[in-house]
């Protein structure tokens, strides 16, 4: 039997010690670790099993943690964290108190920068080289990203600052034509054509080595000759958009080639100025089910390995989402459906194949797709713009400048509100009720239900004038009340009660029930209000509520500040209301990944924690009165 | 003496009825008109007098208002106000109830969409092609922005969308190298290059119009010549940024020449493709101050139009700013500072040259800096980015994602915080202390006086660890009162008294002042509590403010929805302090353009108002009194 070298790698240098041969059986390895593991815990199979090759030759090459690599994005640094000492610790990968999904610098020295979101990769990178230069050192400095990284403008941003200085600085491509669904645009079609001209690109090498063998003479007449040179390369060479902006290219490279990875990589190392490495890899190498489909294989839950059959996900917000969609554009033809690169994950994959006309995916372009879907607005369209409550993030000033001052109807299905588990700190979307309620025109809603959702969805598009969101959680949590119909700003009770009022929205109705059964259990009667149009407030009938009882608690799922607890309370101070009053909610903190329960436990927003609060509200209410 | 012809231009479509003669005498006035008028009322000069002839070209070809034209940031739609019925508004630019200074679709069926912020243009007129394209229409759409809109992320994001698909769509880029500053990065190096490369056009046009000229035959040999003529622009004639991104591109043209320009549009128009027409002009041109000194005439107070000498501003926090960071930087090595193409407005010249290699103008890349200052704190060093207020809201997500859940040490000096004045709308920095004191991690200042910047400055770089905002007002409005000193999170009693608790802090300390002097006259005696430390809260010291005379009200430069007056009210809830209460700030509310002392009034943020609602107050608390 072979020796499993995989074992013997605990540090980030240890895969310096294999030749080529135990470097390609190395690899092998870690697929079949990779593939072992996730289908038992679930996470980001295609795109690490795309750069099992990328990451052990970059380890090969450069020393980790003096050289320092950032990763875009950050689902991709698996096999980089199984390099460097992680890998005993993959049974918790993404479980509470375990391993993250994405690097982590609380977690090792060789995680350099914390990513999640897409497109930052260059910017982190660049500042650190730019630290570099002014301590005057020599350490190289990566940054590793996707193509789908590249419809993100801030990328751009970032190589427009880049290119046009001398600072050396490692730029490595993985194209995989994919983001998580294919990728689009332009500059993806130019990738492609790069791609294809194999050819052109092997006859620009062999000019280029021409070039670079003309021999060269004192400073003046080299500074000629470098001239035409680079006239010459210009007007018989075509350029790539990344030479146009100042790089130099290198590529397109077979990412799945260990040795033209490290010929490049040490290739780039010496070259001591900005330089882009295009490496070609397929999302999902090594494991047929994942190679065919490696966007059900991007984040997936728990699968068989011997079949790649991935067990079922239940119904939820986002599928019903798109089905009712679905059903309002047949009726009303100038709705229009906008994606930025995340069709499958929105719920949209049907609604493109029915109305193609009518479905725009714009790339990881948060910024670009709200400001778009302005333009749509403003010419008379009702365009809907589901996005990830994280990624909307991207999009505050558009949503704010574009979309909220100009009072267009631009309809906000945010998906992923509130916590959504494994993914953790960078993917909690817990701020979006705090920021949308503060924009001009901004009406907000939180469903608590499915059927809730559909008709908060076609009142958003075929009743209300101005920008509309509607935050639903991950998954599937329903309120277990009776549903009994949306009316916009109405205030709905959902269980009647006298000592205490229990005003909630959206996921945390459950919540609220759940607590209402253990107060009943401690003799206490209490009052469910939910408030549907999250913002802006029906205030009469808030104060109602909470005059009712007396005594107050509110629930939801964000943030603290700013948030839902926030404005009644000064709500209720603006009103001289005086009642006994808390807020349960997230602090203002990372939130690390783990499953929604638990964290709600960790943060107090379990139906325990809540139920004992309001029981110590209760008697020291009643203390109060028997004081009297 | 000859005819005006300004005069009898009111709508549209009276620039059609001039021959190229007239058109250029017209010019000519509207440069005059545009010197005279911005003399008198302070606008954005150099920006309108680049464009003239671009503007009337674009008249003269285009038929507005079914043709659409969005105008990127803004500033420069004045001689399109001019020629579209809106010429005899213009002494009203800029002030209370007058001509906005930017397009307004309120005030112009001509201004089809409100820009303010860069890079949003492409976006915008993309969405609206789009629709056109559904209705079957056929306007044309043109999207006008300048080479420093390049340097923002989101038109990328908008050209990698709008190149890949055949929707027609008329690019104009009207690039100057500048942006309010000289334009930096690889963009704008690759259109240096373009400029340069004359020759090269020309022969590219040549060569082109050789291949245009093969005859076609029938479809699928038609396809294999259309191939070989690509293949062969490909490998002799070099491309630009634009072409790689699938844009027909044409230019550059001289935009002080009407006959060209007006050649350029017909051709542009007749082409049903997207297409990008790059202007070359000069900002300022034919007012010979604002061609020597672009940046000051950018957006400019009065000035002498005969001399050209500008009105001088008095000191004012960004400069004070400006004059601190150079002091702490000569004491600490670690310190850098980094722009977003405003080294001006935010203070950093001095910077800018004294320390070379620690400044950064990264470009109107607001995205790009926060990512990049993360990198460069990730790595030790202390970056210092100051941003105005309006355009921090680009990088919300980085100030999020990348800075605030890593806890790094970036200091954010953040300028025209509050109300700005003349720019309206999409100007007002009223959201950053809501948005900012939801973020991990963050604290926020809030200095009434340039000592207090200062003293701050030093604390948030050489002290402070972690995210740090300082947001200061425009202009140089300060506390009356004594200063003795910042210490983080305490809190100052400014004036002592004994009927009511004013609790404020920044620019409103002033606003609090005023109020306590008509109050003291009313016999109202008030207590002015100022608290710097905006967030986090000092909850005890707030609580025992509050407590001293049971009558609160707060008073901020910022929107009430998650702002310091609804974080007092939930901290008194939450802790069952019994008062009156009342917060003044800004509703979420789109805010026009005036002075801030009219804007104050009409948002009830003047001392007048605040006394006059604190009496109403006073008075009912002691009839409260007098019946108990």
């Amino acid at each position: 039997m072979m020796e499993n070298l995989l074992d013997n790698i605990q540090a980030s240098g240890d895969v310096k010690k294999l030749d080529i041969r135990g470097l390609k059986q190395l690899c092998g390895e870690i697929r079949g670790f990779l593939v072992e593991n996730i289908s038992r815990t679930g996470g980001h199979l295609a795109s690490n099993l795309g750069v099992v090759e990328l990451t052990v030759a970059l380890h090969r090459v450069f020393d980790f943690p003096s050289d320092k690599i950032v990763f875009d994005v950050g689902h991709q640094a698996y096999v980089h964290k199984i390099l460097t000492g992680r890998k005993d610790k993959f049974a918790t990968l993404r479980k509470f108190g375990g391993l993250s999904g994405f690097p982590k610098r609380a977690e090792s020295e060789y995680d350099v920068f914390d990513t999640g979101h897409s497109s930052t990769s260059v910017s982190a990178a660049l500042g650190m080289a730019r630290a570099r230069d002014l301590d005057g050192g020599h350490s190289n400095i990566i940054a590793l990203f996707g193509d789908g990284a590249l419809t993100g403008g801030e990328i751009y941003e970032a190589l427009n600052d880049a290119g046009h200085t001398k600072t050396p600085l490692i730029l490595v491509l993985n194209d995989n034509t994919m983001s998580i669904a294919k990728n689009v645009g332009a500059v993806s079609r130019h990738l492609r054509n790069i791609r294809i001209n194999r050819l052109y690109f092997r006859s620009k090498r062999h000019v280029s080595n021409v070039l670079d063998h003309i021999p060269l003479a004192g400073p003046p007449i080299k500074h000629m000759i470098e001239r035409c040179k680079t006239w010459i390369r210009r007007k018989v060479l075509p350029t790539t958009l990344f030479e146009d902006m100042g790089f130099k290219y290198i590529g397109p490279v077979n990412g799945h080639d260990l040795g033209s990875l490290i010929a490049c990589f040490e290739y780039a190392r010496s070259e001591k100025k900005p330089v882009l490495i295009h490496v070609k890899t397929v999302k999902g190498k090594g494991y047929p089910p994942a190679e065919k489909h490696p966007d059900c294989f991007h984040g997936v839950g728990t699968f068989d390995p011997k079949t790649g059959a991935i067990a079922p996900g239940g119904e939820c917000y986002s599928s019903r989402f798109g089905k009712k969609l679905i059903e309002i554009a047949e009726r009303n033809r100038l709705v229009t459906a906008i994606t930025c690169a995340m069709p499958d994950g929105t719920g949209l994959v049907e609604f493109s194949k029915r109305f193609k006309d009518r479905f725009f995916d714009v790339g990881i372009a948060e910024q670009h797709g709200v400001t778009f879907a302005a333009g749509m607005a403003a010419a008379g369209y009702t365009p809907v713009i589901p996005l990830y409550s994280t990624f909307l993030q991207r999009a505050y000033d558009q949503t704010l400048h574009d979309v909220c001052l100009q009072d267009l109807h631009v309809v906000f299905p945010i998906d992923r509100a509130g916590l959504v588990g494994a993914d953790g700190e960078t993917h909690q979307g817990v701020y979006d009720l705090s920021y949308l309620s503060a924009m001009p025109n901004m009406t907000v809603l939180s469903p608590s239900s499915f059927a809730q959702l559909e008709d908060m969805l076609e009142y958003a598009v075929n009743v209300h004038k101005g920008p509309i969101a509607i935050r639903y959680p991950r998954g599937g949590t329903q309120s277990p009340y009776p549903y009994d119909g949306f009316v916009p700003n109405a205030v709905y009770t959902r269980m009647h009660g006298h000592d205490v009022t229990i005003i909630t929205l959206g996921r945390m109705v459950r919540r609220a029930a759940e607590a209402e059964l253990i107060l009943r259990s401690h003799g206490i009667s209490a009052e469910i209000t939910e408030v549907p149009t999250a913002h802006p407030l029906n205030e009469a009938a808030i104060i109602a509520a909470a005059m009712k009882t007396g005594t107050v608690i509110t629930i939801e799922d964000n943030v603290l500040s700013g948030g839902f607890g926030e404005h009644i309370a000064a709500l209720l101070m603006d009103k001289g209301i005086k009642c006994a009053f808390k807020s349960f909610g997230f602090p203002s903190v990372p939130i690390e990944h783990g499953t929604v329960d638990e964290l709600d436990k960790k943060y107090g927003t379990d139906a325990q924690t809540i139920a004992d609060t309001m029981i110590r509200m209760v008697r020291k209410q009643q203390d109060g009165k028997d004081k009297n």
